[in-house]
């Protein structure tokens, strides 16, 4: 048996996961074979299965990911003053992956496979629960610095506020008309009368 | 060829959309067979093709039908004095429907089916931007009265209510703790915010 190199390990699986993600923003998740992933990853189709079991452990390895980077954007985030302005610039960047075609093709397709696939959805929810952790606790640090209503739910909040991102997306798959992007200023209204406001409503 | 009398093919083919919703509730969309449908409808399998030609046709009369009650809704709540409590009572509503996980479960599937089919796309796109109009057409009534804040973009508030709705269905198919109902105090303290917070936040 072959020496692992782990270092080449990682390396190579991040290559076949940036390939996967091409192929599935062009055809979809479910109409992408592993050879093709194959092919775009350049690679013999033999020797993919050294590096994932299947075509739904590659999307499980995306998922992953993902969780990975919004632990990282939330911990530089929690270092700035102003942390408000942070959820703002949050939900600004979740405008723009939704504007990027291939981002919002994979995201949508991930959603559909975790109805169909228990392994992903386990891991859907655990990025989701995360998610939601990241914003309790950013919110919970603005409302400690006067900068948000510390009256307000903060797990309820941030339970709306991912409410918010999931809805950005299915307003990607079902209005052809609806821009991310240029939806940011009303997002940010949106986020600043329901966080800051002082009385009731 | 036997005559066919309208209201008892309208009757029946009612009675198949009942038969198949409680089947998808069961066991999906995709898993469930035309011949399940039928048994539950208590018709022969031959026959079922007499009413629909497919399980995809009764997806769409599903999402047609759906359609009708949105319209049957707002076309009543219009009468009301308290539009923005007519507001509050919808996003009630779809918190109740949610809850339901019979209901939950179809709204996936048929957002998940939107993905794959085009013609129930078109209709799932169809009655969003119905959705969106009625809102629209409430808010702006209700801006009128000065129930709610006569300087929001009306277009883009009410896709940021059709992105709450969609958010409360993609919540409950993420997040087996979220309660719909259960959040209908901080949906409305949200709108309430969003749509009647005097300043610019």
């Amino acid at each position: 048996m072959r020496k692992v190199d782990p270092e080449k390990h990682a390396a190579r699986r991040r290559q076949i996961v940036a390939a996967a993600v091409l192929c599935f923003a062009r055809k979809g998740f479910h109409r992408t074979s592993t050879a093709e992933i194959c092919a775009e990853a350049g690679m013999s189709p033999g020797n993919l299965f050294h590096y994932f079991a299947s075509k739904q452990a590659i999307i499980a390895a995306i998922v992953d990911q993902e969780g990975l980077e919004t632990a990282a954007y939330f911990e530089e985030a929690r270092q700035a003053e102003d942390l408000f302005g942070q959820v703002l610039g949050f939900m600004d960047l979740v405008a723009e992956l939704a504007a990027d075609p291939t981002y919002a093709r994979l995201a949508l397709d991930i959603s559909a496979e975790a109805m169909r696939d228990e392994e992903v959805a386990a891991r859907v929810a655990r990025n989701d629960a995360a998610l939601r952790g990241h914003l309790r606790e950013i919110l919970a640090a603005a409302a400690e610095r006067g900068q948000i209503d510390g009256s307000l739910d903060l797990d309820g909040a941030a339970t709306w506020i991912a409410a918010l991102v999931d809805g950005i997306f299915a307003r990607v798959a079902v209005d052809p008309a609806f821009r991310p992007t240029g939806e940011k200023p009303m997002l940010r209204l949106l986020l600043s009368r329901f966080l800051r406001s002082g009385g009731p409503g």
